[in-house]
């Protein structure tokens, strides 16, 4: 989904750090990366990452998410890393039999907006490719969210809960909340004046086309028609296209036509 | 994050289609059939996939998800991809100028999930890694979905956006979600071939009638016209009976008509 709008400057307002423990690939932290830039976050920070920093396949796959990946900070310790941080939330897929609270995306992106609302430092862990987070890791945090996934095809990539996480971040904490980057296409509702005009003249047209088979059945032939074409809530400009629509099939029998047009719709 | 448990028998319950228009790269299929199995989701359609199907990479890239890749049909056009669906949104990152609401994830998965309580077909559209989806293929679908991405950095790749709306999907609809309750009025919606069979009805007619003023005018006038009729969600009595007004106005030019009947439109 292309669309980005390079006309935009990028604000870095407050919001969670993405922490990957011992990721392994470059691929993948820089895939991370791109996705916390869809969703406004930029502070990510790596522990310990196999291949060093920096990593020019992260940059590759972080498709111009330069504004995060110039602002990688690497930590030799999980503790170093968020040495800052009020509230350190850790990801993972698996039940850890310790006695910690577990919550899903969206409660954890409530629970991050209000300590960021309050000045606080926010971390969200995950861990390397292969195993996830050490126990150890885990029991740094104040709470493990795990995703609503299917328990028989659990296995996501760290960009995938990355995403997940920075998007539920967007609904709950982001700068104005769920804010969708264009609103509907719809202008004003045409005013019932010119629906009615509508109307009126479809009815006139087939009463002489001997559409209303019998006069008493017109009122309820009538009364189906209006329903359906009120559902479509017209604009204007729309009623004037279906007023022309109507018009140019109509026309037809007006005009000199020798040979019969060839008769070309489709039904029965 | 790994973490599933092989033990568990996978099961097909209703959900949504993903349908990819044209996708071109094979790894983008598989990463989307994988984003759909985390989720639930299990009906994948191919519009004329580039390289063709069965494809090895997407397999590749599909990480398993066989239950999804086995099960992937391919179609040659949109209108037959969606005949069977009831309920049909396109996923777009860019405003389209177009008649259509705009909705988030969240909204779209609540009235999937409404749709499918009902024994209904729904679609999911995505468009081609580079250019998304077509004007033309936007204008097919009922509504409009975009994410609240950051406008700056606006750009994700089809598996993510897949896997947003498949997060979504879960957190509403999918097994655990919410089951929310059903209007009454949607259960009589028309499956997509009927109304695809009355646009092509409308638009052969008015080809004959020479509505469309000039050949490159023409897709933008039915864009338009396809636009505002969709949004009736018309059922199918009512498409009959619309066919039918279209008709019974078409054939006037066809019966004798000596005296040329009294022009009754009020138009003009």
């Amino acid at each position: 989904m292309a669309g980005t709008d390079t006309s935009i400057k990028i604000e870095l307002l407050p919001a969670p750090a993405v922490i990957l423990c011992e990721p392994q690939l470059g691929e993948n932290i820089g895939a991370a990366a791109r996705a916390m830039a869809n969703f406004g976050l930029w502070d990510l920070r790596l522990v310990r990452p196999r291949d060093g920093w920096p990593n020019e396949r992260a940059v590759a796959a972080a498709s111009r998410a330069d504004h995060v990946i110039e602002r990688v900070r690497v930590f030799e310790t999980l503790e170093a890393a968020i040495a800052d941080c009020h509230l350190v939330l850790a990801t993972t897929a698996r039940s850890r039999d310790m006695q910690k609270e577990v919550i899903g995306p969206d409660e954890a992106a409530e629970r991050m907006a209000a300590r960021i609302a309050a000045g606080q430092g926010v971390a969200l862990l995950f861990g390397r490719e292969r195993w996830g987070l050490l126990n150890e890791e885990v029991a740094m945090a104040d709470t493990i969210v795990t995703l609503p996934v299917e328990p028989a095809f659990a296995s996501l990539n760290i960009a995938q809960a990355v995403l997940i996480l920075a998007y539920e971040w967007r609904r709950h904490g982001g700068r104005d909340g769920e804010q969708l980057p264009f609103g509907s296409g719809l202008s004003e509702v045409a005013p019932r004046s010119e629906l009615v005009g509508l109307f009126e003249h479809l009815e006139g047209v087939l009463d002489q086309t001997g559409f209303f088979t019998t006069p008493d059945k017109r009122p309820s032939m009538v009364n189906n028609l209006r329903t359906a074409l009120t559902r479509g809530n017209f604009s204007s400009q729309e009623i004037r296209t279906l007023r022309g629509v109507i018009s140019s099939i109509d026309r037809r029998h007006l005009r000199p036509n020798p040979n019969r047009a060839p008769k070309t719709e489709t039904d029965e």
